[in-house]
């Protein structure tokens, strides 16, 4: 076995996303158990001016999936941001696991050098495949899934780091 | 350029490690600016039962500073963790890079399926190389880095995420 392209991409998405139905189960659960509104928790800003915990988990699901998309070269399907329960959450996961678990190693495979053109507005960002996963990818999405798991632990959810990197 | 255990490791680490440095100097500068005393942010903590920041900062470069050594397959050095002002993390940081500089792409190219041990007390767990990094190393070293920038952005430091993930 040799690290490829996809090893470092879609498996690396799965196993953290499945980690991450974990910790949105434990959130749910800890909600009932309390009896804290979820919302509180799906609304919580650890500063006023950034992403609440809903669009965290939005955020990192997208960076999977269009991260995932783009290196095989392939336009990502649009998903509309509008969960607002932790049943709504998970769902959103698991498609997004379904969807990455399409791809298979040969279109992602020798994507190093493809060009990946990202069009924000009237400007747009070109970048070699090795780096749009390595550079922006991978650190986009582990930025908001970690920011999610501390939103939670912020709000007195137990969860431990085993339940962020997995076993 | 195909990528490597080599790329996949030590050029993201001194890239994130380079945007950490940024990010601590804005710190130092806010808490200056604001006359806040810099140990309150250096001892905050998320959760009373989370690391406080200099600790997050710590385990950020040793996860980088160990994660290399190991899949080179040499022993890491020993660092003490004393760090209580913003220039010592600083200057923490910027040794870790130039530590982590020092190894050579066939040191850790073809790590892939090399034995790495991590002995726990009376425990061990035995690791193949890509795994460690992929599943271990690279989560962990970002987990540590989101949550330091976490804790300064919940106190109020002005950062974006251009400070994290660079430009």
């Amino acid at each position: 076995m040799s690290i490829s392209m996809y090893q470092s991409s879609v498996p690396v998405f799965i196993r953290m996303l499945n980690n991450l139905v974990g910790v949105l189960e434990k959130a749910a659960a800890h909600a009932e158990a309390k009896k804290i509104d979820p919302a509180v928790l799906i609304n919580f800003r650890l500063y006023p001016d950034m992403f609440a915990f809903a669009k965290q988990i939005q955020v990192a699901v997208d960076a999977a999936k269009n991260g995932t998309a783009r290196l095989a070269g392939v336009e990502p399907p649009e998903v509309e941001n509008n969960e607002k329960t932790f049943p709504e959450l998970i769902e959103r996961v698991k498609k997004t696991i379904a969807y990455v678990e399409t791809f298979k190693p040969e279109q992602i495979d020798g994507s190093e050098e493809r060009e990946i053109v990202l069009k924000r507005g009237e400007t747009s960002n070109t970048y070699l495949g090795q780096a749009f996963l390595l550079n922006r990818v991978i650190p986009n999405f582990y930025f908001h899934i970690t920011t999610a798991y501390d939103i939670l632990r912020h709000n007195g959810v137990e969860l431990g780091k085993k339940d962020y990197i997995g076993r």
